[in-house]
């Protein structure tokens, strides 16, 4: 799954420049950070709804209730996407921070050397 | 940066089975849902306001604050990493579900594929 | 202003009982307590934003954003309040709490008797 | 319960003063509105949970479970209070925007008579 961010981040700064009546993307950036801070706070808040609702499912019945927790967390992380595109910044500062706070350096610098092999 | 979100997931299962006296992940597992669940709200709150902040700083003094925002955007992922860890669920379901609704499909297939290469 | 979360309570009572498709307090307690949380979510957020704006603005141009930010907290307490009668409880409950914690009790009692004048 | 805001609203513009080591109240305001409103964020989901939580209680047991609501959300209630009042406001203007639009203008008036008995 490594590059999915990455790839997405791609297509997001793309979509900020579409039509805002054409891509959802391009509506949140014109309607503004507030907005799009409204859906961060929105997301978090159906995320732990979800978990909440994951954890309190019966054993057998866990697997639709895990469907929504994933989909929950894929809209969270989404649009802390969009907040960083929003504000100059993507994924790949805050998996660098990250890899820094758990010592995954070696994987830092090997990104790094990928993304510039000069 | 692609492999650090596989990464941090290794690390946070072997810390699922630490000492919580020695491990902030595993005392966020003993503390139990609503404990992480908890973090993961005021890690939203706390990018909300990083995110405002960064917002209204003038355009010549804005590192700090990108640095505030990348750091609480990080702690958000973090806790949410922690808390799909808690329920069964892994990183690798969220960006699946981002990759195909931005049919990103051919990415998932080549990350299965690394993931199980038999 | 003293009576207003008591007579709103009643006015919240009594649209429970309303048609969902004429009374948004109805077709709230009919969607559920998840529809109702998300609200209480989302108005929270807003409110956040709000007091951000607030502090950020002009002091010569703070009557709006003064305004945004009221509409925005009694939002959050109304949606709670529904939370609250969803839930069998209501403001009088908070009430005494927050009378308790502040050692308002002769408050408490007073208003005890009024309710009670047996 | 009547005048349980009124007078809290007092007791917080009085702390407002006091010295931060020995008011909790003052120690927010010193931190200033950022610290006011992770806490306004932290106690909107820890509602939230206590919610669920009553909601997931089998109905012998709910006692508890509706007391740590009622706990929360006078929490949520009271950050909600050091936050107006940070910013120059008070309940009595949430209140009076509540008022307005459920149409509980009669109580409005005859608060507003109240106050200014003049």
């Amino acid at each position: 799954m490594s590059d999915v961010l990455a790839e997405l981040a791609k297509v997001l700064e793309a979509r900020k420049l579409a039509d805002p009546d054409e891509s959802y993307v391009a509506s949140l950036h014109a309607k503004g950070l507030n907005k799009i801070l409204e859906k961060v706070g929105e997301e978090a808040t159906e995320t732990l709804l979800a978990a909440k609702d994951l954890a309190n499912q019966a054993e057998s019945n866990k697997a639709a209730a895990k469907s929504d927790l994933v989909y929950e967390t894929a809209d969270l992380w989404f649009h802390t996407l969009v907040m960083l595109s929003h504000l100059g910044l993507g994924p790949e500062d805050v998996l660098r921070e990250l890899a820094r706070r758990f010592d995954l350096s070696g994987l830092v610098e090997k990104a790094a050397r990928q993304q510039h092999p000069g």
